[in-house]
């Protein structure tokens, strides 16, 4: 496989290079110039993939961390940090907005570059940690110290491929791979293609260790990376099992595949916008598709809420007796999300066997029997049962049901969504979606093709 | 409450009484007149319910058993007791034909009195049993010799109750309680209305053991009633733990209610034939009903394999991802049966996921992706899973590719059935059941009433 032609494509130019480096010094410079100034205990420096040279050409978020000693009030921190990325993107006529991990932070577009100002303690191990952004400058020093020359174009391809299959982000809307956790990968392994043999061997639970700590018996996830600057952290604790699982088969597919430079690149949708209507009227599935207005909350909290919201109905459809044959939600993450299930089973008669105690159980029958009208009941094998109405005979049906601030408490629904699920939800049938979102066009190609990201 | 009444109607009369000893006695003397002349060393003598005065009014069948000494060859035994069958049905003018039970019995209509001469070995105890029917005898002289003076009237009460509410007979129609059964619990509990509130506390595995021998630990059966003439047999053992059930709750619905003469009464159908259509199409419910012509077999082979034929057919449709919500099997006895199936679900969507090992298992992932072609393949939580078609969209369809000699063995299917329902079955629709045979019409009842005879 020719790596260097991928290379080419994804590694940033040395233009590129130089100017992200520039803009990066510039700042750092002028913000260390100001602390220097104006009496600030303070330091500014270059983190994250552009000071590890492990970023994706086009790629590059300039991360600048302000670290503050140990004894600074997190106040005067946030305080301070917030005055110095609004005054360093004022002076590079920035375009800055506030956001927030665990302090608050500015981002700024700035010469054409995202660039992050975050403010952090200055730590020298995990053990000193105050908040979880203070160890992203560990984590960058150890990086850059151990990662071997050349050793970052690994990371690259490796970080690559993760993207176009799918598994690469950490961020909850995916659930994937860290970049962090790659390059980590790539300490231990070395190169692109042998974390993908070895990746294609891992087993549930699979450890690596690379400072030799041993406490891999703190956790259990399904894959085990301590933290060479924590041994108390596991990286991998934010991979979720899917993502992992897509990892080691995106992986077997490739090193088996004579197509491998397609899985660097991005995959088309596969059906157009006519098929995919066709593809689910050939499926003779019914389709429901609950849309309504989401809240303006950071992202990593909505899509963990969305995804709990539509696992949790889509099991409650199924208690129900109707079946979801597969299900998933969409959100522009501005205005709007679509939980969307696809039925097997949307429709049921609208009688029911509700069961009670075993005849054997006299006092419990004589209760069962006394509740629902010794009419209703009767002896199924020793059951007493009764046969009661279907309160629900269509999915729909129950779905409105639930959607209502008396009922909503039969499913798990994130708790930042309850209001605006209730006030502004409506149901959608197939002919109703909005076929012009060119996102939720591709969500529903890939709901329909799975497997889309897994091969080439 | 006034059982006098009660047994007014349902007691033989003394008329009747007297008509059917007449009878039978004629019979006996000619049977055991016949042995002496011709040098037959047998005996015959009443048994059964008339024997032990505990036949119900109108139901009094003839049981004349012809017993051989232990010593005689079973054929000469077979032979002679059809020989003395015929004869003595011939000589008072009866019709004849032959059944088989243990061994081949004759049954005769004699002076308005079915009568069953049936050859036996004359033994003392269970012990030197040679064929099921040979204990018979000494059934009856254990209850002629024990049931008290008008304890018979509490046994008519009970098995007229039995019959009324669905749990009386023992044949594998019914899977009920036989009238040795019912002696036995008069036997123990005395009275009628005792049996019932005794019955109405029993637990799974209630163990009855007039004779003491302690032997209930041979049994694994919902009730155990010990055989006084077999310390081995379980007189409860064809007793079906539904219709123990089910007696449990006539018994306790009997005990609470202010209408317990009609117990004692036979139940009219709840729906007219038109409500029999309206109940099925308001309940939403899809139909299927599988008719097919039966063979000539005896009906305690018959109803097991009908039974048998209908569960195993529900559970491969439940399994398909239909749901059947009741089934149920009808027949006439003597053509035709129908196998019943009231669905909750009867139509899928045509896609189904079909889950082969899970990721980590790398062998058995690559021999199922190469089986199901990759295009196929996906990611669901950690297993490998493939999109199929479902191969049957509707439950009629399943029930199409099952009833085939390729496919039949997919089904637990009644061995003698098997010719009869490949080659006549015909799959009816609700519009296409014949609403004129009266008893199928009191099956449909049933089948929407299943409580119908439980309490009043």
């Amino acid at each position: 496989m020719d790596y260097k032609h991928i290379l080419n494509e994804i590694k940033p130019s040395k233009e590129e290079s130089k100017e992200i480096l520039k803009t990066s010094d510039k700042l750092i410079t002028y913000l260390n110039e100001v602390c220097k100034d104006e009496g600030i205990n303070a330091c500014a420096s270059l983190v994250g993939s552009v000071a590890k040279k492990t970023y994706l050409s086009g790629k590059s978020d300039i991360d600048i961390f302000i670290s503050f000693p140990l004894d600074v009030d997190v106040l005067q921190l946030k305080e301070t940090g917030l005055y110095l990325g609004y005054k360093c993107s004022d002076y590079f006529n920035g375009k800055a907005s506030e956001h927030y991990a665990s302090h608050p932070y500015v981002t700024s577009q700035i010469n054409g570059f995202e660039v992050d100002f975050v403010p952090c303690y200055e730590i020298e191990d995990g053990s000193q940690l105050k908040s979880a952004v203070d160890r992203t400058i560990l984590h960058t020093k150890y990086i850059k110290s151990h990662l071997k020359h050349n050793q970052n174009e690994e990371v690259l391809l490796l970080k690559r491929f993760m993207d176009m299959t799918g598994t690469y982000g950490s961020e909850f809307k995916v659930g994937g791979f860290a970049g962090y956790l790659c390059e980590l990968l790539i300490l231990k392994y070395e190169t692109f293609e042998n974390t993908l043999k070895e990746a294609s061997k891992w087993r549930y639970g699979h450890t690596i260790d690379l400072e030799g700590y041993n406490t891999a018996d703190l956790f259990n996830d399904p894959l085990i990376v301590i933290d060479p600057t924590d041994m108390n952290r596991n990286v991998g604790a934010a991979l979720r099992l899917d993502k992992m699982a897509e990892f080691i088969q995106s992986a077997r597919n490739y090193l088996a595949s004579n197509n491998k430079k397609d899985y660097f690149f991005p995959v088309a949708n596969k059906f157009t916008k006519d098929e995919i209507l066709d593809e689910f009227q050939k499926r003779g599935s019914d389709v429901i598709a609950v849309k309504f207005n989401i809240p303006d909350i950071p992202l990593d909290t909505l899509h963990p809420q969305l995804r709990k919201t539509t696992e949790s109905l889509a099991e409650k459809l199924n208690d129900e007796d109707f079946s979801v044959y597969q299900s998933d939600y969409w959100s522009d993450e501005e205005n709007t999300a679509v939980l969307f299930f696809e039925m097997s089973v949307s429709r049921l008669n609208n009688t029911k066997i509700h069961y009670g105690p075993k005849v054997f159980v006299k006092k419990g029958s004589q209760n069962f029997i006394n509740k629902h009208g010794i009419e209703n009941c009767y002896i199924l094998n020793d059951f007493v049962v009764s046969k009661i109405p279907r309160e629900f005979i269509t999915a729909s049906d129950f779905i409105n049901y639930v959607l209502t601030y008396e009922n909503i408490s039969l499913i798990k629904v994130g708790k930042n969504l309850l209001d605006n699920i209730i006030d502004s939800y409506e149901l959608l049938s197939l002919d109703e979606l909005d076929l012009n979102n060119e996102s939720f066009v591709t969500f529903l190609d890939d709901f329909l093709n799975p497997n889309k990201y897994l091969f080439r």
